[in-house]
Parts: C-alpha cells; sequence; structure tokens
C-alpha cells in the first residue's frame, strides 16, 4: 500500500463510503483555491437547477394553457402599437407630449379576458373624467381665493376627496364595480388639481389626460376582442359544467372504490381512481375564481351563446350549491378511510343501494352538466333520472330499516333474500361497530341526494333567467336519453355483479 | 248624497280599498302636470331611499371598524403631504417638475396594512430600478443603429419584453411575490424606452422616475408605520384564534343543540345560539384571506411578538387543518336537520358520550386557540384536555358497542345501566332508521376528534417554528388549566343533567 500511496502525493482524495457501500462525494485537500473554485461551481450548478426547475415550470404554464401564451403576445403587440404614438410626429404633437398616458393605460389596463378588461377601461375612463371635472372646478375656486390660501384649498379638497374615495372602496358594493375606478378619480384629481399650482393651461392638460386614457382604453378594447377572446362569462360557464363533472367522479369513485376496496385492485389503476376521486376539492376551492368571472362577465357584450343581461349571479348559486355537495363528498371521504371496518356481511347488504344511489345521483349531476353545457331546457331525462335517484334513495332507505333482522335474527324478517342472508352469515348477530362506517355512508349519501335536488332547482332556475331553449332535435335527444339511462343501468349492474364476486 | 259631491268638484279622488279595508292609495286626477309632479316625487323619494340606504351601510362599514375610517384619513394626510412637493418651488425644481410620480405613487401604494403597503412599494421601486437601466441601455443600442431602424429596434424590444413580464405574472410563484414588479417593469420600461425617441435628457428622465417614486414609496411606508398602524401579520394571527373559538363554539351548539331540540326553548336564545352555530362558516370561507394575509405579513418587519421571520406558512396549515373540521361541522348540521327523527332512548343513550366528545373537542380547540393567542408553548392543560378527548371518544365507541343490546334485549348486556335504561323502555327493539341520525352524529363527532388532533398537531409545529416561549408564570397557568378543566366539568354535567330532564 505504500509505494501506492506516493504516487498520489500531489492530490490527496477522501472517500467517504457510506454503509450501503456507496461513495457520496470526492473532495481533494488541495488549499482554498480549489474548494474555493469547487464551491463556486457547486454554487452555479445550484443556481443552474434552480433556474432549468423555473424554466421547466414556466414551459408547463405555457403547455397547460396556451390561451396564457396568447394573451402575453397580444400585450405587446398592444403596447408596440401605442408607442407609434411616438414615433410619428402628428400623433405624438396631437396629445400635446403626453403619449406615455396612452403608453401606460394600456400596461395597466390589459387583462386576460375581455370582461376584466372592459371592467377596468370603462372605470378608467370614468374615473378621470369625474376628477377631471371636479378637478378644473376646484381649480378654479383655489385661484379665485388669493395665492396664499390656494395651496391650503387646493390641499384640503385633496385631503378630502383622497379619503372620501379611499372610503368607498371599503365599501362591499362599491368595491365589486368601481373599485379600480375610485382609485383612478383619485390619481387624476390629486394629479389635475394641484398640477393647477404650476400648470397654466389647466384645461388642455385635463383634456389630453382623458382623451390619451380614452385612445389607450379604446386599444386595448380592440386588441382584447379581436385577437383570440378570452370571455370572463364563457370561462365561467365551462368551469361550471367542468365542476359538475368532476363532483360526479367523485361521488361515483369514491362509493364505488368503498365498495371494492377488499377486492382485487391495480397500482395504476388506484392512481387513476385517486385522482378523480379528489375532483371535488376543486370545486371547494373554486368560490373566488367563480365571483370574480361572475363579476366580470356582467361587464361583457353579447357573445357566443351569452346575451348581454346574461344570469351570471344565477351560477354562483348553482356553484354555492355544488360546494355544499362537496362538503358532504369530504364527509363521505373521511368515512370511507376510517379506522372501524365494516362488516363483509353489512356491506353486501347495503353495497347495491349505496351503488345504486352514487351511481343515481352522479347520473343526475352529469346531465344537470350537460344541460348547462348545451343551454337547453331541462329535459325530460333530468326528470327521470331525479326520478331514478328519488326511488334509489327510498331503496337504500328500506335496505336500512331492515338491518335490525341481521343484528337479530329472531325478528321476523320482511324480504325472503334477507332471510337467506342471514342463514347464510355464520354469526347471526353484527356488532354496531362494524355498522357504524356504512350506516354512516348510506346516511351522508341520502343527504347528497337532498341537496343534489336543489341543484337541479339552481340549475332549473338558471334555464329560466337564461331563458334556454327547448331541445327540438327530439329523435337526437330521445337517443341520448336512451344511451345515457341504459348507460346507467350497465355500469350499476356491472359494479353489482362484481360486488356479487366480492 | 248628491250636494255633497259637488263640494268635490274641482279635484277627484280615487280611493282604492283593498280587501282588507285599508286604503291603498290616493291619487288626484288632475292631468298631466300633477302626475309627472308626482311621479318625479316618487322618483326623488326612491333616489333619497337609495342614497340614505347606502349612507347606512356606509356607516356601518365605518362603525364595525373604525380603523377603516382612519386608513382613509392616512390616504389623505399621506396625499396631502405629497401635494408639498408642488407647492414648494425648491423641491418642485428638485425633481425636474416630475413631481406627479410622487403623486401617483402614494395613490397606488398605499394598502390598509403595512405588509401590503410593503411588498408594493418594494416592487415598484425594483421593477423602476430594473426597467429604468433596461430601459437606457436598449436606447442606447437603438439610438446607434441609426434614425430609420431606431423605432424598430425599440418596438421590437418593447413588443419582447412586456410579453416576457406579462408571461412572468402567470408563474404562480413570480405571481405571488412580483407581480406588481412586474407590472411596474413594463410601465417603466414602455414609458422610459419610448420617450427616448422624444426626449434628449433620458438619463436623467429615468433618474427623476426612480427619485420621485423612491420619494413617494418612503413617505407612505413613514406614514403607514407610524400613525395607528394595521400589521398583516397581526390581523392574521387574530383571525386564526378568532376563527378557532368560532370553530369551538359551532361544533359545541351543534351537538348540544341536537340533544335539546326536543326540549324547551325560548325565541331569544335560539337566535343566539343560531349565530353561533353559523360560526364554521366563516372558517370555510376564509381561506382567500388567509393566504393574502400570509403573504403580505411574511414582508413585515419585526412587530409585536412577531419577528421578521416568523413562519406565517404555518398559519395557513393551521388555517387548512381547521377548514377540514368545519367541513366535517357541515355534514353534522346537514345530520340535525335531517327529516328522520332518532329514537328517544338512543338519544338518551349516546346523549352523555356525544356531549361528552363534543364539549372537550371543543375544549382542546379553545385551549389551542389560548395557545395561539398568548404565544406560549403548547402547556400541560392541552394534553390533559386531548386525552380527555381521547377517552371522551373511547366512551362514546363503548356506547355504540352496547347498541345492539337496545334492538335486542336477548343478547348479554356488558352494562348495568344499560340493562335499566333496556327495562325501562317499553318498546325493546328500537328500528334502524331511528338509530341512523344519532349513529351518523356520533361518527361525524369522531372524525372531527380525529381532525382536531391533527390541528394539535400543526399548532405544534407552530409553537416549534416561531419559538414559543414557555409559560413560566406556573401559578397562574395552574390556576388557569384548574379553571379550565373544572368549567369543562361543569358545563358537561350541566348538560347531562337537562338531558335527564327531557
Amino acid at each position: 500500500m505504500a509505494p501506492r500511496k506516493e504516487v498520489f502525493e500531489g492530490v490527496e482524495w477522501r472517500i467517504r463510503v457510506a454503509a450501503d457501500g456507496s461513495s457520496e462525494a470526492l473532495v481533494p485537500a488541495t488549499g482554498l483555491a480549489r474548494k474555493a473554485w469547487l464551491g463556486l461551481k457547486g454554487l452555479i450548478s445550484g443556481f443552474a437547477l434552480k433556474v432549468r426547475m423555473f424554466v421547466k415550470k414556466a414551459w408547463d404554464v405555457g403547455t397547460n394553457d396556451p390561451r396564457k401564451v396568447i394573451h402575453c403576445i397580444k400585450v405587446g403587440l398592444a403596447l408596440a402599437i401605442v408607442s407609434v404614438f411616438y414615433f410619428m410626429r402628428p400623433l405624438y404633437d396631437g396629445v400635446g407630449g403626453n403619449a406615455m398616458w396612452a403608453v401606460m393605460t394600456v400596461v395597466v389596463v390589459f387583462e386576460p379576458t375581455v370582461g376584466a378588461t372592459l371592467y377596468k377601461c370603462f372605470n378608467r375612463v370614468l374615473g378621470t373624467f369625474l376628477a377631471g371635472f371636479l378637478a378644473v372646478g376646484v381649480h378654479w375656486v383655489a385661484s379665485q381665493s388669493g395665492e396664499r390660501v390656494e395651496p391650503f384649498v387646493v390641499g384640503a379638497s385633496v385631503f378630502l376627496l383622497a379619503s372620501a374615495a379611499t372610503f368607498s372602496r371599503l365599501i362591499p358594493s362599491v368595491k365589486s364595480r368601481f373599485d379600480y375606478g375610485a382609485l383612478i378619480f383619485m390619481l387624476t384629481f390629486s394629479f389635475v388639481a394641484v398640477s393647477g399650482y404650476r400648470v397654466d393651461k389647466l384645461f388642455e392638460l385635463a383634456h389630453h389626460r382623458i382623451s390619451t386614457i380614452i385612445i389607450g382604453s379604446s386599444l386595448c378594447i380592440l386588441v382584447i376582442m379581436l385577437v383570440c377572446p378570452i370571455w370572463s362569462g364563457q370561462e365561467l360557464h365551462s368551469l361550471i359544467v367542468r365542476n359538475m363533472d368532476k363532483l360526479a367522479d367523485s361521488l361515483d369513485g369514491c362509493v364505488t372504490q368503498y365498495f371494492y376496496q377488499s377486492g382485487e385492485g391495480t397500482n395504476s389503476k388506484e392512481e387513476a381512481t385517486d385522482n378523480k376521486l379528489q375532483g371535488y376539492k376543486c370545486v371547494l376551492s373554486s368560490k373566488a375564481s367563480e365571483e370574480s368571472m361572475a363579476n366580470f362577465g356582467s361587464w361583457e357584450p353579447s357573445h357566443g351563446q351569452f346575451n348581454f343581461r346574461h344570469p351570471w349571479k344565477q351560477y354562483l348559486k348553482i356553484g354555492a350549491s355544488m360546494r355544499s355537495c362537496a362538503y358532504c363528498i369530504e364527509a363521505l371521504n373521511s368515512c370511507i378511510k376510517s379506522e372501524n371496518q365494516a362488516a363483509k356481511l353489512i356491506k353486501q347488504h347495503l353495497g347495491s343501494g349505496c351503488l345504486k344511489v352514487s351511481s343515481s345521483s352522479s347520473n343526475v349531476i352529469r346531465e344537470l352538466a350537460e344541460t348547462v353545457k348545451t343551454m337547453k331546457k331541462k329535459s325530460s331525462t333530468t326528470d327521470l333520472l331525479a326520478e331514478e335517484m328519488k326511488s334509489a334513495v327510498q331503496g337504500l332507505q328500506n335496505d336500512l330499516k331492515t338491518i335490525p333482522h341481521l343484528l337479530n335474527p329472531s325478528a321476523k324478517p320482511g324480504n325472503k333474500t334477507l332471510e337467506t342472508a342471514c342463514s347464510e352469515a355464520t354469526t347471526p348477530t353484527v356488532t354496531l361497530m362494524e355498522l357504524v362506517p356504512v350506516v354512516t355512508l348510506a346516511s351522508i349519501l341520502i343527504e347528497i341526494s337532498g341537496r343534489i335536488e336543489a341543484l337541479v332547482d339552481a340549475v332549473e332556475e338558471l334555464a329560466k333567467l337564461a331563458d334556454f331553449g327547448i331541445n327540438d332535435d327530439k329523435s337526437k335527444h330521445s337517443k341520448m336519453t336512451d344511451k345515457t339511462v341504459s348507460d346507467a343501468k350497465k355500469q350499476t349492474e356491472g359494479t353489482m355483479k362484481a360486488l356479487q364476486r366480492v
């Protein structure tokens, strides 16, 4: 070993070997310079890794929703166009060298959706108008009151109006519609009123500010509405439909998984199911975005299937109704993950009833999603499916009523099949602790079906308010109805067969 | 009757009498002018009513939270102070006549809380700096490339950088910290780069913009931090504590109301209880405000009991944990309002167990609220109360296990009291439908207690991260412990006694 060591005279390598035999690090100990270099290298590679991660994240944002990239290009385009006011002398002189306000307007007013942009444009123009007129008036009063008093009059008016405008922004009804307008009011008023002390042609200043802001706003509205427009209302509409489907999938998946749990299941399938099960969480967390979309939607003109006064507020009610279902699904989930294991006998006894309720409930939700999506009046399918759900609930309640016979076989059974089930069971008395999870699940399911009825009402109200058309393509419609109902039946049957195998 | 009628020759009064005999309206029919006057009067009075309603609402906003009024005064004050830059010649000349940017900065940067203001100030200054330097650089490159190419170079750079900045605002990690900074970057870059085409002293322009923005920002920071400051962090802290108390009240009230429901109850008391019961809804809807407060809180310097790097993110975890409890309380509420009436016997049998679990659970939550409020390490009281909760859950589970004996009295009972209860019951077999609501309630209660354990862990983690102090005032502490525990016992005993009366 000694002669070999001499070979490594110049650089000594320290090799730390971990318990599992893998080498952890190779660090030559040759003075500060090398250490510093390695440290720097580590820092750089760490930074490079972070940058790579960031770029990957940014790339994901872009690929997940290409419309976001289009939005960015639109902003760049609008700004490049408004820059022409600087580059062309007649335009520049036309606005008295105040072209920068048009540029500023484009930057602050351009939002991803048409509704948000219209809201900001309208508020900006209105706030500027009001404040401009008021400021010119205040300046006139101040200038009449003598040079020494003037700053105090202007200062006091700024103080009072700024306080009042700020206060108005704290009142909910004003905040939801005119928050940005109040901000612009303050901005313009302070700017014009105070400038009046130094600028001679105040009226011209106010005039230029208003016209440049109108120019910037108009350009924004043109670009946002002509180049691949994204409508808040349409987004809200799609979100509600998407969330309904997610809710139906969660409800279905949740109950199916519970009654399959004891059976076999491949891992990849489980993962996909897990994703579906978590869908209801999107419903829980979408309140804020629904509200802002509904607010911006009300600023949008007629587009696609939607009129100017489309009842966006009703979508919020549908959203709230869906959330109340999602709360129950959350409770359902907890009851599925419960430590208390249910007795097989009870699971078999209530399984088909629970599955019927969950599949018929989710079918109702899917049909409602279809109603909202196609904007056709509540079809007979909905009534049919709702009736089916009600009868499934009734069936489940009957199943619940017959349970005591499983607990107490001496009492007279009202059902022949049950009698067979009882005689098949080797232990005639099931403990209540084995019963609790399934009973809880069943009663939450019944509660959910009640809340779905409220959801049906909310969608019906929307159909009335928005004057949904009647589905006149009867052949297509009846085909769809048949398909939906037969699908639902097939699904339930399949699940029940699988259950019997379990 | 005829001579009497002649007296009313000039004006004929139409009196519509409603079915119940009350006169509905008195409308004289004397031509258009009077009708128009009345219509106008109606309009005015309607408008006046609306204004009065609005003023009332505004007044409520002010009286409910006087700090909002103070905020408004602060904004007015800051704006009045910054106006001095216009009124004093040396100051005005010092910033090259660009004092309006300082005014604008104050208007757009001033937010109700210190954290939000600091976030905006920092972002505005940083964005302006970066964009200013870049824009001067781009202008230099453009000016070197000849007069004809210059607009295209500038236009292309504006297009590219504006698109990139807009895109960065869509990446969540950037959006949460630098959204406003990216906006200001776009604003300043377009403004300075494009102005370069018309303004000769570009460097001076950038310099003035930066210095006025720094002046405005500094003034805002001074005013917001010196005049009655409102800290985002403190607000978040208080919100979490308040929500914990509300959660505890809801849980307690919900279960107590259920087992008292059949008893007598005065209306005024019921109303107060209803308000308490709905408290958990605040927890459900406070996610968005918690997130923004935690975000702004991280910008705040050390204040009050909080250090600069206080773990605000952990409050979000506590909030999420509380929400998961609140979902279950929502399900609990639905089960209380259920149509299926529970059997009195079962209610009596499980009542004390459920009340014990709910009161011990809510005591744990209240103790956690106290821990967070006082920022003292988890005391032995918490452990004690958590143990009590666990044993209450165990007790409830035992109660559930003995129910089958109520359903099937022939099986041997494991509990003497139960035997008595069974013999007291005239109908020995309770139907399962009468059992379902209470069993569901009990199992949701057990689930809630599990989630409260997660909440205890989250608060413990906060105590570790924030390095909570140790409660050294032992005598006071032990007194408090005794008081809390004895209070809890008294409450449970009282409720149980009342239950027996029912």
